[in-house]
């Protein structure tokens, strides 16, 4: 069983003074924030094997800040494994949820109990949550910024057929 | 816009002892934890102008706990309104959202801004969870014990067509 969990990007500076939508980086409130909901994570006992981030700043800083706070599994010997932390270029906005499914069949022998984080944005994780939960897109989940969708996936070599939602919180009631 | 809320009973007593499946209560542990999450949503600010709750044991001390937290509007006078726990029996197990949608139908002319909560069980809630958001059912919704579920129905006249999830959690999340 995968426990998968995917976490919007935190407050992000507005368009205003940035060339390149990829650049803009987290507000000071933004990272504040995301802290905040990295520490209750990691309070909760939530350990990601692996975060998967979407390329733009937003996102790696929002995933920088999940690793920061304790989020990522130990070893044995109490270190985070070598890659707890790896760019997903489909988790750019726009990106396709079948890219993530090639991905997922290559990783998923290796761990069958385990927990992964997607960083990325809206609405493209609402989109990929309904696709895993219903196999349809209807904009019916909204995902705020800092934001987590938790689903359980039975069985990963078919995510889209016994795919379960246990979760799906604002900052605002985790905090 | 109506906020709703889908509350699942407390932990409640097994079945060895009691006659009647509408008769088992509460926990000690049950209340407890109850309680704790009424707390938390008082402190979040959490006013509901209507509680309806299955006639079933379990739920309706469920409801108690919510109002006995706090979790009811007040009037300007600092009292709860007059009729803000009511027993519904299409609430108890196997019952259908139909009759909730014909309830809405009338209820909803004087408070096009309202916050309703419906206190029930599973799968019944998930159920009908569903319906709302997918007008389809697929057993998606992992709704633990004193979970809740926020659903934001754009337009009750027409709750099938325009409603999305904002919440969906367990007392683990919350508390």
């Amino acid at each position: 069983m995968l426990k998968l969990f995917l976490i919007r990007h935190g407050i992000a500076a507005d368009r205003t003074g940035y060339i390149h939508d990829a650049e803009r980086p987290l507000t000071t409130n933004g990272k504040i924030r995301t802290h905040q909901v990295a520490t209750r994570l990691r309070d909760l006992e939530i350990q990601f094997d692996l975060i998967l981030t979407s390329p733009l700043l937003r996102a790696r800083q929002t995933a920088d800040i999940l690793v920061d706070a304790g989020c990522v599994a130990k070893t044995m010997a109490g270190e985070p494994y070598s890659y707890f932390l790896q760019r997903f270029s489909a988790l750019a906005p726009g990106g396709a949820i079948e890219h993530w499914f090639e991905w997922l069949e290559r990783w998923q022998p290796d761990l069958p109990q385990a927990s992964l984080a997607l960083v990325g944005h809206q609405p493209d994780l609402g989109h990929w949550a309904e696709m895993l939960l219903w196999n349809a897109i209807g904009d019916r989940l909204i995902l705020k910024k800092a934001g987590i969708i938790g689903i359980e996936i039975a069985n990963p070599a078919q995510p889209l057929q016994q795919s379960r939602l246990f979760l799906l919180t604002s900052p605002k009631w985790l905090l």
